[in-house]
């Protein structure tokens, strides 16, 4: 019986999770742990491929439903060449971004409806949902100055969306909570990167080291 | 109240649709009918980058979900772009292959089910189904014979799947026609080019020219 698990990292823009994930797996791995850490589109050439199509600037008259199906598609791809073959091989999977951000971008702050976007989402994985998820709450407006202050990576098409926008998403995480209250764990982003290191950390130990 | 009609034409490959298409719109613009054609992903940029990366014969790796969901995400973009503002102008649209290819392709060969590529293809286009489908009927050897015999177009991913595959798309297409037995009317395309016309052009004087 395997009991390795597959783990899910969501939050608006800046809110540090790819930081803190890295340190994450770094400690794993000192525990000697089997963990692929990824996101998507992940390497897979053809998620990247369908990536560049979502972020292109010059794409602004993109379809919402358009984005939305071309966002599962990415994730079927990275989902069943990447995660999947870890997990079967008994790899702990840490994912940067998955379905519930679909559900809260796509689905609540677009408009196109949670449900609608879940059914296409589950589609596109197959059902086969995270068995655990943090979710990094922040107020946008201070995920967004971290990324302006730190010129940490270009900004896209998504960045580029209103302040008014990114609190959507973040009322949308909050719906998308309230369905999987069980699944989805709070982790406060508001704190220096070595607290939600600890904060993280305590939850993963617990399942991830000590079992 | 407009009365201006969404048709779509089907069928396997080398059935003689596009020929046929064209010359029917001629004939239609010759009656001062207004009229546009087009096919996915019919010149929308967007479109077309999704057909690129779902056409491109290195990308062998796709997963049968990723294909679905990127056509589903082409059809999409070139429905909101060019057929729902034509609809909206009064226009009759002509449209070579829509979602019954993907029932009969991805749902039905592929063995995802129809029932689910069904799903995603209505979140795409808003459930805005075709008023009435033509589906060109043809052994898939003959369609696939004229195709290498006349080369006439470049070949692609698709055409390189074995016969059998082609002929699973064709039972694919008849499951299709018996859930839409009143939207999709059989047309024997195993006949000349002109009499293919002829049967078509048949059925739509009734329903385009003279109401």
């Amino acid at each position: 019986m395997k009991n390795n698990l597959f783990i899910t990292f969501e939050g608006p823009e800046g809110a540090g999770k790819t930081t803190v994930i890295n340190k994450i797996i770094e400690r794993l791995q000192q525990h000697n742990i089997d963990v692929l850490g990824t996101r998507e589109p992940g390497g897979i050439e053809i998620a990247e491929k369908i990536r560049e199509v979502i972020l292109n600037p010059a794409h602004t008259a993109m379809d919402e439903r358009t984005e939305a199906l071309l966002y599962a598609a990415a994730r079927s791809q990275h989902f069943f060449e990447k995660v999947e073959p870890a997990l079967k091989a008994g790899k702990h999977v840490l994912c940067d971004r998955f379905i519930d951000s679909s559900l809260a971008y796509q689905g609540f702050a677009r408009g196109i409806g949670i449900d609608e976007v879940l059914s296409i989402n589950e589609f596109a994985i197959g059902k086969r949902m995270p068995d655990i998820t943090l979710y990094f709450d922040i107020e946008p407006a201070v995920g967004l100055a971290r990324i302006h202050a730190h010129n940490e990576r270009e900004v896209n098409r998504l960045d580029n969306e209103s302040l008014l926008f990114h609190e959507q998403v973040r009322k949308g995480y909050y719906e998308v909570i309230k369905r999987y209250p069980n699944r989805i764990k709070i982790i406060n982003a508001d704190q220096s990167i070595e607290e939600v290191v600890e904060e993280v950390w305590n939850i993963l130990r617990m399942l991830v080291v000590q079992k």
